[in-house]
């Protein structure tokens, strides 16, 4: 089940074209992430301050539909391993029920010096809820 | 071949990791398209006051290493089409020889009020220089 | 009374000092503005479709304290004439009552071609809402 | 004597009213700061890795004239002192000669655990370079 997230379109965010800024949408991407965490009951800040970081591998964004100033644009996150330390979230951005546009971001897992890591047990409580309950 | 450009890391485009913010890279590939655009002869600014826009409908970036503080970037753009309305941009961001990014984007043509067009030909000019005298 | 509003701190508003980058400041007082339009009872969207516009003159922030990724911050806006023609709001950015930074913005009245104009009516409605009442 | 620099507005840089949004111009202050720097001899990543940082305590912004996408922006920097361990940098963003936006920064100087601290020689060489030659 996707979570949902909510963000309004600043002036700031717009461009010339008179639309959001093609490269703000990594921002609420970022958006949708967060309150994805927190809705599995960790915060990404609590991630981290227990010594995990996910820098981000790769990013993809397909737009269809611009928003435009003062827009309420929600975010909706999904979540699956792309690999044992790779996580992979996938947003669609939506206004009034329609899909303005859709996109994904690949996360390693590194320690604070970046080697790379399996999700240590908290995260992968996070990752993988009814991990136990399946097994 | 593709057009040269750079760019020096702000303070305000890094984050609380110490390195660039994987948001800043899609603005970063604006200044290499911008600079693809001038090193044809015609600015972006100009194509669009001649009636043409170029929204991006696709973005992507591969992350490999991370840009610090103050860092200079070197942004190589490429470009071809990818159909008839729709061109695809390709950059490679590298800092003292050492590949940290890669992308692309793509855009398609449109008219001031959004309706999809072939490039014109002043556009179809730029955008293949070598095209007459291939025919 | 002022009118409040509130963000949270992106991963993407941070810079490497570990706190919220200067610049980011100025959007959120424009969130605050836009808040304080709405709680008159109209958003700046709708003043800027009927034809007036507020640019900026004038800028300032006190920063205080700093914030810091995720942080929920509060902004408290309120209003009060600078000229005939001249507006200006004032922020308050506070996190836990604690008061981080504040600022103001001063705006001009313009037409869509930037002629400096006196508030139409219904502007000013918005802007001094007991004018009315203590006449 | 002022310490120039330059930067390009991107069409990032813009909003909806087709002009650079007021945001930035910190950003663009930040660019001339450290080319300031640069040319006293020392880059401020040089300045923080030897362990003083600069936060900014204020910040101001005068807006006369819009800047538009594509334009070259030029950005004058000097320094004064303004207190022992608070450092201020008054900026003057042209376009052609044209005066388009003032400003300043106040900075104060801190250790890495933000205490307050009177700025170390190496600092002091670069703020004051004529100081011996006058004494």
């Amino acid at each position: 089940m996707p979570v949902q997230a909510q963000i309004r379109v600043l002036y700031g965010d717009t461009d010339a074209m008179g639309q959001a800024y093609y490269g703000n949408y990594l921002k609420w991407f970022e958006v949708g992430r967060a309150e994805w965490f927190r809705a599995r009951g960790m915060s990404y800040r609590e991630v981290e301050s227990r010594g995990v970081f996910l820098p981000v591998v790769e990013a993809h964004c397909s737009y269809r539909k611009p928003a435009f100033y003062d827009d309420i644009l929600y975010i909706a996150t999904s979540f699956e391993f792309a690999g044992p330390a790779r996580l992979k979230f996938e947003y669609e951005i939506t206004r009034d029920g329609d899909v303005l546009t859709t996109g994904y971001t690949v996360h390693v897992c590194v320690s604070k010096d970046r080697k790379v890591l399996k999700p240590p047990d908290y995260l992968k409580a996070l990752l993988e809820p009814n991990h136990e309950t399946i097994r």
